[in-house]
């Protein structure tokens, strides 16, 4: 079970072609997203409501889409608009549309009640497009829950042991548990260490290598499994002012943004972008960035696979929860009171 | 569930080796087929009676079949005559046979009472070896329930949507729905459309390109899934008598012969031959036809096979009924009729 | 469902790399097999208690193994002994550890309660390393459930047919059903025939090519599925007293070791030595003897998986008992009322 009023990542913008569909399945719903005439796009159940055919083989027709089965045309709305076989079009000939928005390279598609789509609830990820920033990015598929991939963002003490080559900090740095609080739809986690080594993967941009910096990490984790962190490195003793003042004075930024999706029961998509402040204009610069992290989110894949696999193996066995599970224990809790008010809703029941 | 007191069609006659097995599963169940020393064909099932090894790994030995895992011999009529282990061979080592008939090239097999096997059953498929008509044909292989095929061959209302460049007809000749009648143990769905274009894949037989036609499809399509069809065209004007007479001179006619068997509940052997009347010392002009109709039916298959895979991902979909889905509505009718004919005789209560 | 107080063959001792892990499931439970700093060996549940991550993707440090996820440290007896993020480690993290012991190449696991684990019930192999023999062996993957594996090695009555060119034996060989013994956890399968043709893959090593022989095979098949075999010929007429005495001198002898692991419900590890007695300084010889022991297996397994897809086909299908049964009957008899037993166990009720 999945909820269903939040804005998930369906997509990047260049992956609806221009003169077709994006297939994409979203918690166990297939959509076929596609640009009208003005270029607007438009998200359907990518299920043809007559014999269940995806809309998605199908073609355009100016703002419409034309199944490729028997042909029913379907407006942007998801009504049935023709038949071809029959003069008539019945009332209950259409299939669901849902609301989509596109937003610096991101697709984001609310697959609840239209009523409560809020575009203010979309998370802010402007950096990927701000022109004060770099960024590469990317789009990974993963053959497990989605959760046990939140799992994994919200306990960062795995870095050390399973990125060591990659993200992994020092080992003060690892030591540090971040400090966790409830914000609303979500937890924020933060963590400042100073007077600590850079990063491994810091040490190739030049201005910190054999440098003492004090280091940051502060994210926000919301519903339905996004991403939104702010994290980088100073010279060390310019933290604690950068703390304070919020400012960060020549120091190695980034605003990782990075978005969860459940395709089905089993699968994920996951989306990511990692703008960085500085040598914006070094194109190599941002893709060895997004190279290093793929390295790093391929180890991610390969261990969460595995633990995947072990949980179908014996679905008796339960997880154990240790201190630095608060963020990922607050996070679950944070969905299972979502998927329980939208059950309320449902049920017409006032809400507790 | 699928009906058992009908004849299926099990594979072509030149797939049964000389000295060895056709290993085929219809309807859930394994069959091997074979040839005696006279070259009559049986079929078996392909499970050994003692730890369910299959026969056809096994080999001929004149009449019977050697199991090939602990050498058991069956007769022809599935019983055991021989455990090399010991001298006695109990009256309940036997595997179930099958009545099966050769037709044409055509194998048909009957899965339920062999006392109700009538041969007089079997469709008229003698298109397909007549001198008089050249045919080429295959076997495909459908991941899907077999009913999402037969709904494929009973509204033809897709052919200029799914098909526009191979089978796909012009406007006027897609927009004319056909009448439906009901025969016994299926539908027959007929359809005249005067003066019209020709269709795509008929341009390159010379003597219709440029011209007006008229253009006829009439088809029986009957237990357990068999079509048989009697198509063509004639010079635009000529129609009328044709269709009064039976008489269609200068025609360019087809009798397609198609049989969708259930080999699971999840896929489906299709096997087709397309015997036309023109060119038939042509083998080229044969090859051709029969490579564009498997253009078209990869077109069919590729869609049919999203479907059901739409199916799956939401048990909970309903489709909608529409008045082209007349003959296939019908004809899921009489599947459903002689599924309850069948219950009703396994439990000896008189039908109704 | 399967036996735990018992030892399964989990690999042979080469798979345990020096630096790393041998990863195997054994009936349903994923192991982690390594070395510690002395060379002993241990294994333990293949994952992590805190969200279960494989261990055998992590890393060994000293004697201890460091999940590669949040770097929590168990020693050897799967006692968690730190959790990089916290200072205390709860009593409860732990995995579970397994008797484990490494016995002429061969590596057993006792799955159940190691108080019970006494190594006397493990089998004797030490052929397999005996200087007087020499000996191949492998490791097959079967995907079917075990009990049909034991089946095949249990009624050899399938060798003339399944292995004709390969293991299977003469007529007159193959006729003769072996006498069948309960013993202690297992049977006893026996067999002498007197003045028969040596089986076809002997002929290539001289000694017999055109001759006549007694030939023997007596084996045990014990709990959970070890086969423990001596067999070989003599020349004809030294068999009676060979028999007796149990001198074979100038034979052809083989002390064939087998081992069938569960790996899950659907599949299993086959673990295999054939020690010989002859040409043990021709290494070319042990191959051979190998490699033809390896395509006799391979046409097992093409058969016992077609027998697997067969019944999976039609669960309701039932096998058919016939005298050659006998031994399989009765180790299928041996391995129920051991299930038996240690349900009786763990419900604290007297066993009957």
């Amino acid at each position: 079970m999945f909820i269903k009023n939040c804005w998930y990542v369906v997509g990047w913008s260049g992956e609806v072609p221009q003169d077709g569909f994006l297939a994409r399945t979203v918690i166990n719903v297939p959509l076929a997203l596609w640009r009208d005439s003005r270029g607007e796009l438009h998200a359907l159940t990518d299920r043809c409501c007559h014999r269940g055919a995806p809309l998605s083989m199908g073609r355009l027709e100016g703002n419409c889409v034309r199944c490729a089965y028997h042909g029913l045309k379907f407006d942007a709305s998801g009504r049935c608009v023709e038949i071809p076989s029959q003069a008539r079009v019945p009332a209950n000939f259409k299939v669901a549309s849902y609301p989509v928005i596109e937003r610096h390279k991101w697709l984001w598609v609310w697959m609840g009640d239209p009523a409560l789509a809020d575009p203010a609830l979309i998370s802010d990820t402007h950096y990927v497009d701000d022109p004060a920033w770099a960024s590469g990015g990317g789009h990974l598929h993963y053959d497990v829950n989605y959760l046990l991939v939140c799992d994994n963002l919200l306990d960062f003490t795995h870095l050390p042991f399973l990125h060591p080559t990659t993200l992994g900090g020092s080992a003060d740095y690892a030591a540090v548990l971040p400090t966790v609080e409830r914000i609303d739809r979500g937890v924020r986690v933060s963590k400042w260490v100073f007077d600590t080594d850079p990063p491994e993967y810091s040490k190739s941009y030049g201005a910190y290598a054999g440098k003492r910096v004090d280091r940051w990490m502060i994210y926000d984790f919301i519903l339905p499994g996004i991403l939104l962190m702010d994290s980088g490195m100073v010279p060390a003793g310019t933290g604690a002012t950068a703390r304070e003042t919020g400012l960060r004075i020549d120091g190695l930024e980034f605003r990782g943004r990075q978005a969860l999706t459940p395709e089905t029961d089993k699968s994920t998509h996951y989306f990511f972008a990692h703008p960085h402040n500085f040598m914006i204009d070094q194109p190599e610069v941002t893709k060895r960035i997004t190279d290093n992290l793929v390295i790093a989110f391929e180890e991610d894949r390969a261990i969460i696979t595995a633990q995947q696999k072990n949980l179908d193996l014996d679905p008796s066995f339960k997880m154990l929860p240790m201190a630095a599970d608060l963020a990922l224990t607050q996070f679950r809790r944070v969905v299972q009171a979502a998927l329980e008010q939208e059950i309320l809703q449902v049920e017409n029941l006032p809400s507790a």
